[in-house]
């Protein structure tokens, strides 16, 4: 009931994760995550060399394509200066490539950003994390502090105020056994303080490599979209040279989609598998790293009916003995006053310090409740799972858009520049000559009427 | 300390609240959210009324701009079929703007995207809160509940079986008493119990708004996807009844964009002003539609160490009653249970009580403290003034851009199909033409050459 709802594994991990998994001598893996076990990490190194793979046939593809367009042309009629059919289908397929790479891009931005989030949204959830364990060791310090003072102070002059009677130095001590009990009881509340693993630690290490990770695929982002404007501007200008430096970049990019596509992928089966059931592993990692007991991190990690409060009966034996120094103090002020005005001000002063305790106790009760933590650890798995998985999936549609639009685009682009006419660099494009591209044109026949914009005069 | 780092007005906020507001007789307007005020309602409707400012300067310039290319062309010398010089930068010009556009759209897809997520946050935030307030309510009744039926039950049991000794039925009344006291603490905590606003409602509504909203993006953005498509599909074929139809629907979506560039500005300014002092308007507003004392509204909103909980008393009441009745029952035990064997079963079912009682204790205080609320008031906040706005600006950017570019494009459009040659149906494009068209326009003086790509033959 007190437990909010929690994390649930998406359509996509229940997807991603029914894929099968084989190691190196293709012997099926089980698709548990287990990244320290060899045989899935084979598994996940094989999904890697899959886009390797289509690397290697997309290159093959694309050679045997030019290779062929090369060597296989029907030899021209000597006095035709025609350039060979199919040259508007060449320089249109290679325009509906680059859209498609450029549609391939926004989603990439997209895809980029959103993964961005859910790294950050994880990270947050760390920080929160930390901020409550770091309050609750604060809040356990004041605490001890201030009622070892009360002991100190307070209950000391209590006793040789009164001194005399013997059954209020009985009450007195009494009082300061069970601020002491409370003491020694919430001591062993701050679970954290001697834990060598640093929630922001693990945050900071996150960013970093998210923010490299970004940065990453935001360049890799801006140079396929230069590579598509400039490969448009090329024809549009018909600059051989542009197109073949291009072309060259192309083939990189394509490299470079296809390695960062087998990244993707492996990460995306990788995190599918984490995310199918991430308690055990998160479970046995921070005991691992922690070595704090089983009992603190099952209520922590999955906070429900089932699981009891670890710290149930420290925090009952704390309260009553609160309850009872509580009642001792209110007897104390009842017999010793009136005999005794000097007890009055300690005895205040320990009301007091008795009521800010019990309202620290009630915050301490709180911070030590499972469903705080238990939302920091749902949003962190949901930034993870949910937004990160997403984007990583939006990035390899992106990858593989590209892939195939650079792979249409590398077939193409060789051929257009092929039918570009010879040029005339007494010609060549300039602004004025941009709006009159007509003038010229429709007073003889012309020898190389493109199927694309130009904006350079035709040779007289 | 136990306080959560909470939410901080961003630069866009600060950026958007410091601009100038005037009401309709132009006299400035301060800028604090005061949504039911005349003045600022007023100042709103400018923000709008300024984009149907845009539209009409636009509409205005566009009018102006065609109809002198319309009425003050030169007089083209009667035998020249030649087009207008001008018409390779009129087509590129429309491809640039409608390639601006396209980016709008992208850009306008993200917004979108991110105005929905952080709608969504806020539902959630707000389905998270109502879960807290819910659990709250259920816990006291099952609290209470138990308590009852344990003074009605045990406690009477005992009362009978120890009725002999009149000391222990006084300890055993003043158990009864305790609980008693304790019940009626619990029930004044259920303070959400009585309350007319269902956060699950509001969740609703936001949700349902957003939807249609989104809808209505999406709808946009494709619409002015397909007019762009549409609109180079038409130049690139020299279609000029489909280029007349898309210049007809560009007109539709430049009225649109402005329409929604307006709303959009209004809706940034309101949500700026809104989101750069939140707390006041929302304190004011919880309580009118709640009811509920300023103390809890406080507690709960700011939720820092100024404010104390206005619970406290209520919390270490009960907790001191319940330290008591424990007391009061292991003093039966040692006292009655020697002489009454009978009384053991209803002092253990007792303690059991007393024990599940102490532990939905510390549930329900971790529940009453402001964190859990506090947080999820953060990141309804955190969704509403940093992703929503963030989104909005985005869609802002998206308006602006397609402003831009439908208002270039409508411009350029019409000079572009002013330039189209006449349609000859026999020799339209098909796809068996699509990979041929030099082998006629190589031999003989062209009319009318594009500078766009075009897949029809040229008339012979």
């Amino acid at each position: 009931m007190g437990t909010p709802p929690g994390y649930r594994p998406s359509a996509w991990v229940h997807l991603l994760h029914q894929l099968p998994r084989a190691d190196f001598q293709l012997r099926p893996v089980p698709s548990g995550f287990a990244p320290q076990e060899q045989e899935y990490q084979q598994a996940l190194l094989l999904v890697v060399a899959l886009a390797g793979l289509g690397l290697g046939l997309s290159l093959i593809f694309i050679a045997v394509y030019l290779i062929r367009f090369c060597c296989c042309r029907p030899p021209e009629p000597p006095g035709a200066k025609s350039p060979p059919p199919g040259g508007g289908c060449v320089t249109w397929s290679c325009i509906a490539a680059l859209l498609v790479g450029c549609t391939g891009i926004g989603i990439g931005f997209y895809g980029n950003s959103e993964t961005s989030d859910g790294v950050s949204q994880l990270s947050s959830a760390l920080l929160h994390a930390n901020h409550t364990l770091t309050a609750i060791d604060h809040l356990v310090l004041e605490m001890v502090e201030r009622l070892d003072e009360a002991v100190r102070t307070e209950l000391t002059t209590l006793e040789e105020v009164l001194t005399q009677r013997t059954e209020l130095v009985a009450a007195t001590r009494g009082a300061r056994r069970q601020a002491e009990a409370v003491a020694q009881q919430l001591q062993g509340l701050a679970f954290w303080q001697e834990v060598p693993l640093s929630p922001v630690q693990v945050a900071e290490d996150v960013s970093f490599v998210e923010e490299y990770r970004w940065l990453a695929y935001v360049l890799l982002l801006l140079l396929e979209l230069l590579v598509c404007l400039f490969t448009l501007l090329g024809l549009a200008k018909q600059s051989k040279w542009l197109v073949i430096v291009m072309t060259v970049m192309s083939l990189l990019v394509l490299v470079l989609s296809w390695g960062s596509m087998g990244l993707e992928a492996a990460t995306a089966v990788g995190l599918s598998d984490f995310c199918s059931s991430p308690d055990t592993y998160i479970l046995n990692l921070t005991r691992e790293e922690t070595g704090l007991g089983s009992d603190i991190l099952n209520y922590y990690f999955l906070c429900n009916q089932a699981v009891s409060n670890p710290f149930q009966q420290r925090l009952t034996l704390s309260q009553r003995a609160l309850a009872n120094i509580h009642s001792q103090l209110q007897g104390l002020e009842r017999e010793a006053v009136p005999q005794f005005p000097s007890a009055q001000e300690p005895l205040l002063s320990l009301e007091e310090t008795l009521n800010v305790t019990e309202g620290n106790f009630h915050q301490l009760v709180a911070l030590l409740h499972c469903r705080g933590l238990h939302k920091d650890y749902g949003a962190a798995l949901r930034g993870l799972c949910e937004d990160a998985l997403e984007g990583l999936l939006y990035l390899l549609l992106f990858s593989l858009l590209s892939a195939g639009a650079l792979a249409t685009a590398l077939c193409s682009l060789p051929r257009a520049w092929a039918l570009f006419p010879p040029r005339n660099p007494s010609a060549s494009c300039s602004g004025s000559h941009l709006s009159e591209p007509f003038l010229h044109a429709r007073l003889e026949p012309v020898p190389h009427l493109r199927s694309f914009p130009s904006c350079r005069r035709r040779p007289h």
